[in-house]
């Protein structure tokens, strides 16, 4: 089913006034979901949203909770998400980032007991759109062993650099630290397809690209094996000691995925080049991949965040594809 | 053969000392590269160091130049390296981003037309031992192609980041974002194995574990595939951007690897915990993870700079590994 962007916004926004949203922030969260799936992200987008409505409904969401101001030294800003609505937390923490940046050249902002953030190439975009270089990382639930162990003890842990191009088509590296996520995994499964590399270890303990074996050990990978084994790890030590939240291991302890730390860090360019030499560096660096000599003849290879404006072109035109059975849910959700 | 530490650092000194090294300099690059072999870090130790005199001797490294500083801005400093030392440039960089750090909790420091930085986990450890969470990366030469692309475009831009813990034993992830670098896959060709998870494309297109394969096509993995590719450019982008220096594609241009760009970013987490607090958080994360169930039995799990914590207290007490020739080369270095 293909759904033009306006009306998924304006449902999601009605869902939300009717769980007593103030206006703006219907309208807000309403535009990150909305243009989660424009863009092509559905995982955090409308298939993701009647989740936020189950945690708000059951109490674990506050949609009243803001963010509150907990320190403030030199260049950096420590928040208390206070267990509120996770993008509009995510949402003040990078734009404070971001004025910090302006003034220093570099900002920090930490969030501790905040919520799911959604898509976090949302904040690296937003940096973006302020012409700065945006950093942000959340720490999540456990769901990878550390290499060399059976059971889940890291977070995936997503990661998003954001770069600012001056026409606006931003370079956003959002990754999280598995190799796949869950959701990729299920869907892998439910079409009866297998991954198109290793997602982790079967019950005999080698590499597998089966979903059905992965869902059953639960040893997922992370990239690089070893490598985004120590990377998942130094990003929750960094968002808890700074934040003096949750760690991975505390979250987990609290059964649904609530309760998170993040770190949002945002550099200005424009306080050491002049927007012309920052555009100038930027795209010399893009042509140059771009010349890359495809492996598939007539292919083409792709900087991150590329892709995303590329669906959002054509969802804007045609619609949003929305599974069915997701449109039917949050209809349901109408008060 | 095992060479003590003390003589490996000596002799080291002595051969830098007749480049007409500053005697502190010498004193201090030589500690850098027979600390890196002490570590276990061989690559970036002994075995790299005639690679430094060569370039010093062709006149690419330049001994005498220190960094200058170009723009001070708020909790940022500019330096260009001046084509200098590469570690003795890193660990002044390094140093600065703490100072800032110390005064605003974040500082940042950018560095153009510097030289490689032998071990960047040197400067995660430097940062830890002030206290401060150190990241920093660089760029390379370009030694990877892009996802999708058949001839090297990316660096394998190592990223670097340090946590401090209160014992000394800091928790430092040091990481190039190929999943294998040339060094190691020669290694392994030269002991006729092959490298325990895939390395990269063969001339079929198919990933493969050979060594000879990869030596062949240079379409070497970036850790997690399509997403280490996106990261290893985003890294780039900053690094240049930032700087004002060398991108990756500049560099490949250079012939020699020389005229690196690098990014140092310091946080002071004393400025939002005690350091008790900050003691306790960390502890508790890594005791968590080192309660995994092991994959092979009685095995265990490792914290990223655990295991060269443990080669240190071993080269330590029995010396250093040095391969035959590589002392050989060493010693025929002395003037």
């Amino acid at each position: 089913m293909l759904i033009k962007y306006e009306e998924l916004e304006k449902t999601l926004e009605k869902i939300l006034l009717s769980r007593d949203l103030a206006t703006s922030d219907a309208k807000d969260l309403a535009t990150i979901f909305a243009t989660n799936s424009l863009d092509g992200v559905y995982s955090h987008g409308a298939n993701r949203f009647p989740r936020l409505i189950d945690y708000i409904d059951k109490g674990e969401v506050n949609p009243h909770n803001k963010v509150s101001v907990e320190l403030e030294f030199g260049a950096f800003i420590k928040l208390n998400g206070n267990l509120g609505i996770g993008p509009l937390n995510a949402k003040v923490a990078m734009d404070k980032a971001c004025d910090l940046a302006a003034k220093f050249g570099i900002g920090l902002v930490m969030l501790k007991n905040t919520n799911h953030w959604m898509r976090g190439g949302t904040y690296g975009f937003q940096a973006a759109d302020r012409g700065m270089i945006g950093i942000c990382f959340s720490n999540t639930t456990a769901n990878m062993p550390v290499w060399g162990g059976m059971d889940p003890k890291l977070g995936n842990n997503p990661l998003v650099i954001g770069v600012p191009r001056a026409n606006g088509k931003h370079v956003v590296c959002d990754m999280a630290i598995s190799q796949y996520s869950y959701g990729k995994v299920e869907q892998t499964r439910l079409t009866g397809k297998q991954l198109p590399y290793p997602g982790g270890f079967d019950s005999d303990g080698n590499l597998t690209c089966d979903p059905t074996e992965l869902e059953k050990t639960k040893r997922f990978l992370p990239i690089g094996y070893w490598k985004g084994s120590g990377l998942s790890l130094v990003l929750d030590l960094m968002a808890t000691v700074l934040s003096g939240g949750n760690s991975v291991s505390d979250i987990t302890k609290l059964g649904d995925e609530i309760g998170l730390s993040q770190i949002f860090i945002a550099i200005d360019p424009s306080k050491v080049n002049s927007k012309v030499e920052t555009e100038s560096y930027v795209e010399k660096i893009l042509a140059d991949i771009k010349s890359s000599i495809p492996v598939k003849e007539g292919g083409e290879v792709y900087y991150p965040g590329e892709l995303s404006a590329k669906t959002r072109a054509e969802n804007l035109e045609k619609g949003i594809p929305v599974v069915d059975e997701v449109w039917t849910k949050i209809q349901s959700l109408i008060k």
